[in-house]
């Protein structure tokens, strides 16, 4: 491998102001890989909703308030080009193209990531809070976590599977669902939902069943469910899910949305022994799942189950599918510099589809 | 085998005031065994709670009022005395002993059934409850569905088994627990919380906590549980059970009380990855299960399954266990006669154990 | 339902001489429905391989001679015209179309179908083999146990499902291959080569790998293998399925062909913690499968297990595959009339695809 | 933590003749601690039989011969004294006593480590091959794969635990058996058969039917095994076993003695469904497995599965269980100066029970 030339600093875009949409750029100094890292040359980065929640403070998940001078960002990707000590090993070199996902580093040795469960590492670093993120052009990862990205895929398609590609594709697998089962996907045409209805339909050949409001209609039934269910027109959700499933219901229900009214429908359009699958987070005061209802549960043989975001293995999987074009992400591309102008159009809704910075 | 003789008529115990406590002896003429069917002569039935439940009209979960002349009892235990036309290739035949469970019969064919869900077919018969039960001398049940009852294992011992033996034990199924790992079971000195703690010990060779009222301290901890947490003077159950369990969590817990106040609680007392299994249904207005809320079950990717009674392979694996001295029940035996007396005594708290009626 | 006319005698096709290719049509009495019984008027049936084994006393794995005057065959599709007594409950009625497997009854008591194994009945009664088959007009068979015909599914269609489709889906379900990853089907363009390719490339979402003569090349591929490799002219097919698969080999092989020389390569093509999956039978001596050698098998974690014929809920599962289109078989129909010629043809090796007799 | 005053320089015994009976105290340099590591100071190290193999390079299994001056041993328990760089994170710091196993390191970035069989790592170092074994007062290895070692849990009693106790508890979990059914374990008085009775019975509720020449019947029964079937005076053993299971065979067997006619015999123990779980690895040339014919395969629908050596999470769950006194292993503490004698002694076989190095 010929060697790479490494700059003294580079650009990376801080939050200024958290509380407030502002970014600015910086110059960062290069860091030093450290024992078992890599250093990354950046290309690309996603620009996701959760940036907000950090950037803003917004979000009550988050335990402490972001500092000034965060860099965000938890989609990147680029190439390695420096080896840290104690990476003999891994299975990465320098060139290799990898990712960086909202979980950044785990540390393998908690009872979560021991049971397999590194998704939920009782010691994780989340990219882009409290941990430097991809809004830069440079930054370091853990030569045993970073994501490989497979050969096929482009860098900039490749970056916002690194987060919610990975979140639905795990809960699919969650969702128990067999191939040909029924699925229900809840805000099927929203960021989530339209790679989540693709993942459903192409690379598990589930039966979809997407439901969102009336104007996602196409990009629904373009990612491949096989019905769409308007939320302002169809009177009974519940009565619309049973008469497309043969009366019964479906196997496995997503809610997708951050939405507690569709938490409280969830468990209706189950048929026996059915999975509700929990990943959108309610802002606000804590819910209880309306159709929660111990004798509901026991009658029918239900079941509730959560899914935070996936695991190492799952981001290696759906990029897998991203690569055989089984799933395919809508974005645009812009400059690193137009950061703060992406977050506003986010902000006021009127994003359609994804940003990916370019970072060179 | 020597032929059998089968008298005209024989005794029942009927409900014959549906609404309040109040059972009569009966002469019925014994049936003739339909396609499928075998005719069983029993000897012991179990009485539980559920009977109560029927008898009274008092559960909501029940659709359609009980009528007068009704034969309850679901836990009953005899000897095939005739084999219906078409139980040629049964794996029974005249002489087995064999028991009736809750649910009676099924369908074999509907949806719940194929899925191996027998014990939520959609055409059930309900032992007791618009179908002859087991308070009377001979019943018939389907020669594919009766419960083999296994040798070395006594009538009377038995009949309990087949209610909360079973439900109990697919339970701790499908909690998913493995051996060594840690199951909490709320109202564990109850009448299935203390077969729940024995076969969760013994036959399952988990580490068990009990939760329950003071009192059951002794009972809880003779049936296998490593610690018993007491209800009362616990501050706060979820720190009791972290302490217990090296500050995670258990794997599982089980909600064997019909109580919303044990549902609120039981999320909290999981661990990453962990289950609550709903048994218990609470009577009254459903309420949805207060912890069951979308941020805390996607935070620490817990589930929720529900369990309504067993299967018949489960019945037939608990039995064992019975058989093997594995699991006990604690019960004295009743004249058939003395049933109302019984059900009285049940209805006003003041039976220890449970009753087992001999019908002969 | 208007009542249906029920000849009191019909056509059928009989094995006059077992040992020798020959059928005979007879005309039979048609017989009442028993006790959980339904008569059905069968419209089609589809003609496999091994009812040649049968009609020629050639396979070894069958207990005893075949009689003179035996109905063959074991793909049958028709219409219940009549429901035995005791079939009140059960999930089909009059008019309804249905299919006969191989399995055409089973004891739903043995330990096996307890165990949720009804493709290893104990006392499992085959189809055309001491009991009657397909090859008529008229036929029995139990109404929990008859698999109904989704609607959209011709009956033509359907007959060679009953058999290769069902074996084919539950050996890929038992290869705990997961959508995405990679499957080695030996004897991919075989009859049950072509439908396991359909069934794992679009029903399962697996990678598909197809091994077999090179003449095959075009079936296999437009069935939707990924890719093909030819027996004849491959110098080491595990080299060139490593190639293929990353330097790692499958996560699955089935073994279709009946052939000891397929099994002696199986698990050479597998990855860590790859499965083999048997379902053909060679014929003769049974010989060891000759890379199932302890020290490799432990040193990659593999597995070996086998399938014999699927189950009643595959049965139905790979049925609503095939009515979505998902899976196709390619056959011809003839008159029932022709059988015995129809067997010549598959005897000399002439038959392409597959035949379907039209009973009617 | 008070510091800890590290030597520099230590004692071990190495292998100074390789492919002969021979060890030798010397004195060696304390290494430091590289990225992610922890050096352990070691105060005790089981002695196996593997060890023989490497320093007599008699094991085939083995790539290449041991190099003069190997330190041999993967059964050591001690206590960290230092941590290497970037092991901030770690679960384990200074002063915890730690464990390692037979695979010491791991890259935890190859395929099989992906997919959460770190037992069967691409990159795996094993410990007293090629990599510094435990025969030795200091050692280095990784802080997230080091094995802790609980409280209550005697170092010299762990040790043992860390070899025979991970791989049978690995294969008993991968023998799919569930609590109650049966269990038969070839070479069940060997030194990982003794551990394998008492785990199967104790920490996972089995039924077990040990097999072993009659001279070890006692050990077997007393280990927790239902039945003892002796190898000599047994006419037929695939009858005897199926006469203690109903007829029917066990639900796995366990292969644990390095024995191709164990193997030959393992299929024919199983009821249908069954599995047979491959451990023991038969010197001399590979050898198929006698009954793995897919004609029997196929019909009782059976398998076998291979498991090597069980991974970190399984080495944690086995100390659990030694720690709570559910399995415990024999042995004698000897100096580490009487290496050479332990050895001849068991190479002569007669060792009984165990030996635990002191290594202070």
């Amino acid at each position: 491998m010929a060697s790479v030339e490494i700059p003294k600093t580079y650009k990376a875009a801080v939050y200024d102001k958290p509380g407030s949409i502002s970014t600015k750029i910086e110059m960062l100094e290069t860091p030093e890989p450290g024992p078992g890292q890599v250093l990354i040359n950046l290309t690309h980065s996603g620009v996701c909703h959760s940036d907000i929640g950090v950037m803003m403070n917004s979000w009550a998940a988050l335990p402490f308030p972001t500092q000034a001078g965060q860099v965000g960002g938890h989609e990147g990707v680029g190439k390695i080009v420096k080896m840290g000590p104690g990476t003999e090993s891994a299975a990465v070199k320098v060139g290799d193209r990898v990712g960086i996902k909202w979980i950044s580093a785990i540390c393998d040795s908690c009872p979560a990531c021991l049971a397999g469960h590194d998704g939920i590492c009782f010691n994780q670093k989340v990219s882009g809070y409290y941990t430097p993120g991809t809004f830069q052009q440079y930054v370091l990862g853990p030569a045993s976590y970073v994501t490989p990205i497979p050969d096929g895929l482009d860098s900039a398609s490749a970056a916002p599977m690194l987060c919610a590609g990975v979140t639905t594709y795990a809960a699919l697998r969650r969702s128990g669902a067999e191939s040909g089962q029924w699925v229900v996907i809840l805000g099927a045409g929203g960021g989530l939902g339209h790679l989540a209805v693709q993942l459903s339909a192409h690379a598990m050949a589930h039966r979809v069943i997407g439901i969102d409001a009336s104007s996602k209609r196409d990009l629904v039934l373009s990612s491949g469910a096989s019905h769409f269910i308007p939320l302002e027109t169809t009177p009974s959700i519940p009565e619309a899910v049973k008469e497309l499933t043969g009366g019964l219901g479906a196997h496995a229900v997503l809610v997708l949305t951050a939405n507690n009214a569709a938490y409280a429908t969830s468990l209706d359009l189950l048929r026996f022994g059915g999975r509700v699958v929990c990943v959108g987070i309610p802002e606000g005061e804590p819910v209880p799942i309306k159709s929660a209802l111990p004798q509901f549960i026991v009658a029918k043989a239900l079941s509730v189950v959560g899914v935070a975001v996936g695991d190492r293995r799952e981001a290696i999987e759906v990029l897998e599918f991203a690569a055989r074009g089984v799933v395919k992400t809508h974005f645009r591309i812009e400059k690193m510099e137009k950061l703060t102008e992406v977050f506003q159009e986010m902000f006021e809704g009127k994003l359609q589809g994804r940003v990916v910075l370019e970072l060179s």
